[in-house]
């Protein structure tokens, strides 16, 4: 052991670190269907997003460019924690006995301890310049709202943000957390809106979900001149900026010389997922790799891979424009797993699209394989993860044992999107014997889908 | 904003790690007092500190050799967070308006979230070369404990912990992340140890100090021969360890071009502070730089500038052998402040040997004062510091704001040994106005000091 020189990470200097985010659009062999207004059931157009988005923004989320070049402005902040390190697992893969060779892209290096505030940082940076004082979000576990709030700290913003209720009530650090940064948090369902108001009336709301928070943030943005909104995954914009890990990644693995032939990352909003894997995916295409691309979603919130590809709403309430996704329908709301951040009843649009080309597969994961999962990462690797990233964590592993049935050398590359510095009560009821499986039943999950909205077939 | 490229954070090639630790002793112009068998009063030898501590960690303690070489298999695990970014902190300098340019040295990256597994994996690796099977240990906030547990599930060995009462009930996190790395946790003190029950049924005790945690560890490691026991500061090889970080600094600081005016370091027993300052003091030695070298204490423990210089116990129950070093008397129980790994009764002996030569200076500072620094900090620089180095922060902004009155351009490097991610309650206090200031009377002072040892002058 003394004498074995080994490398377990891969840095690049500050200077290798992307000025463009990657827009796979282009490169796509089919546009993806455009968001509709609820009402007139025509494409949305700048006009109607207006409310809610500056419009730079908005442009990114329409751009047909294959690269976006980031701001001066924003790489200066990137450039504090970014580029972001590539881990090789090297005590994983003995632990595991295995002839994989796994690598783990690591984002819980960044201020808020997740790879949220690739995004939140551009947001802000947009809001500000033109002019908005206040951005509303929601947030589930709360990585989403701990990044807004140290963004729009930067820029001397204000930040509201609605945690979703079984989160705000689990990790009450967050909550500090987002407000030590100087950012407002209310629990949702909340009685400071409408949308709150009357979900909240009902009990089985009680514990929340992200559909029912962006009700709420939504409606308060709507409602005025000087405050947008911002969301931390689903539109193509927010996709956009998280590609900044994947270009890393390449660079990363080519100077371990390695190439993957898996990728793996968690999917809730899908962000994180798509961040990691769209350059790939680019490379794929352009028949330069041909990693096998593979998305892990909780066995409560199965959107890939039990959910329906149709359009619907983004939020509980409606407010949004309907989107082509996959989804448990806008007004599932999923078992209050420990991984806030997945309960998520649809997928982003542009990640539904790449699936329903073929681009990608998805396999879910039940949360005590998970933490399983996790906990021998923590004590091989010494990171304890977010329980978002455990999903991939988990599907990671099963692959390596595979590995180990074969002989096969696979080479995984895995999202470590966060840190679980904020998610200790999960370890603690996985430890002491007191995590249950989600109840997933086929029944529930038609039900849900019965509430589609009816978009005429055009 | 756009047009600015300002750098802000120096990082290190893995293979610009330092593979040597640094020890100062042979460099000071007297040798440090010994430490004495209170039996005897005699200086100790290997064979009284054999029951608590592998040979290979006692040599260090005692050597006279400038450079240590760090084990491969140390430098293995080294390399997962090493070489850790030192930060220019260009916000908050703005924010203060100060022509003073700021740096902090970040060690928050480590897999225990500070700068504690530096000492940690090397005291498991030698532990576990000599055979031992577990480690006992204290911690007082947690992270020690956490850096511990860490190291020892690397090691493959167990790990037990005794943590100071009033840091148990405050921060539940510290303790599930210590069970996520495998150890386990008490709450001292206990009625596990003949020593936690004698000191536990004085109600005085009853928030518990480090003083007593480490008699119970220490007691259970020394009456059984395959353990022993871990301390994760004041001991001369802990210290040793943690020179990496200057070691670091100096080239990190040669990087950015600049030379310190100003050091400053937070105190409880010691290890970070001279982890920090001692390559730098060699160079100051050396008539190289003359930076003015400060350790930040707090209020409530000010053992450097409120303490005697003198021969005391390590630990309350009077268990260790004795050490010249600035204590406040080791049955003194500080205040329960935010700061847990504060709360110590002494000084690292080799520190309080430094500061009688007059080759730095000491500075108390109140638990207001540092959360208004602390917060002030992560609005800007967007890193939530532990409660410790906020102390450190809160001097390097008195001192930026004398800078701003001279317009001096001084270079202030300081020491971010840990993020706050398990003391937000600390920071809900500070916001919500719950924080008061340490209660600090001279009179309870001089009552503890009432009862330090007797020892013959020699």
């Amino acid at each position: 052991m003394d004498d074995e020189v080994r490398r377990h990470k891969y840095t690049l200097d500050e200077d290798q670190m992307p000025t463009a985010w990657y827009n796979i659009i282009p490169d796509l062999p089919a546009p993806p269907p455009p968001p509709l207004h609820p009402g007139t059931m025509e494409p949305v157009g700048p006009e109607d997003l207006a409310p809610l988005f500056p419009m730079a923004l908005i442009e990114q989320e329409v751009s047909g460019e294959r690269y976006i070049d980031i701001p001066g402005g924003v790489l200066d902040v990137y450039r504090q924690w970014r580029p972001t390190p590539l881990f090789r697992a090297h005590r994983l893969e003995q632990a595991l006995g295995t002839p994989a060779r796994i690598y783990y892209k690591y984002e819980g290096v960044s201020p808020a301890g997740s790879h949220k505030p690739n995004t939140a940082v551009p947001q802000a940076y947009y809001n500000k310049a033109e002019g908005v004082k206040k951005l509303t979000t929601e947030t589930g576990a709360g990585q989403w709202g701990t990044a807004l709030a140290f963004a729009t700290a930067l820029y001397d913003m204000e930040c509201e943000v609605w945690q979703v209720g079984a989160s705000y009530d689990a990790k009450p650090y967050r909550r500090l957390m987002i407000e030590a940064f100087g950012g407002q948090v209310h629990r949702s369902p909340s009685d400071l809106t409408e949308v709150g108001r009357m979900l909240g009336a009902n009990p089985a709301n009680e514990s929340g979900s992200l559909g029912i928070a962006i009700s709420e943030a939504v409606e308060v943005a709507a409602q005025n001149p000087d405050v947008r909104y911002a969301l931390g995954s689903v539109l193509n914009h927010v996709l956009l900026h998280q590609t900044v890990i994947g270009e890393e990644a390449l660079l990363q693995l080519e100077q371990a010389g390695d190439t993957p032939t898996l990728i793996v990352g968690c999917t809730g909003g899908g962000s994180n997922f798509a961040g990691l894997s769209f350059p790939f995916l680019r490379e794929k295409m352009a028949g330069r790799i041909s990693p096998w691309i593979l998305a892990a979603e909780p066995a409560s919130c199965p959107s890939l891979t039990h959910g329906t590809y149709a359009y619907d709403f983004g939020d509980t309430a409606g407010m949004t424009p309907l989107m082509k996704m996959h989804t448990l329908g806008h007004d599932f709301v999923p078992d209050p797993i420990h991984a806030g951040g997945l309960r998520y009843h649809g997928m982003a649009p542009l990640i539904s699209h790449v699936y329903e080309l073929g681009l990608m597969d998805a396999e879910s994961v039940p949360q005590t394989e998970c933490f399983a999962a996790a906990v021998q990462f923590a004590r091989t690797e010494g990171i304890v993860p977010a329980p978002e990233p455990t999903h991939a964590i988990a599907l990671a592993i099963r692959e390596a044992l595979k590995a180990k049935e074969t002989g096969e050398e696979t080479v995984i590359l895995t999202a470590l999107c966060g840190h679980g510095h904020f998610d200790l009560a999960a370890y603690d009821d996985y430890l002491n014997g007191r995590m249950v499986d989600e109840a997933v039943s086929d029944e529930r999950f038609a039900a849900a889908l019965a509430t589609l909205p009816e978009v005429p077939v055009g």
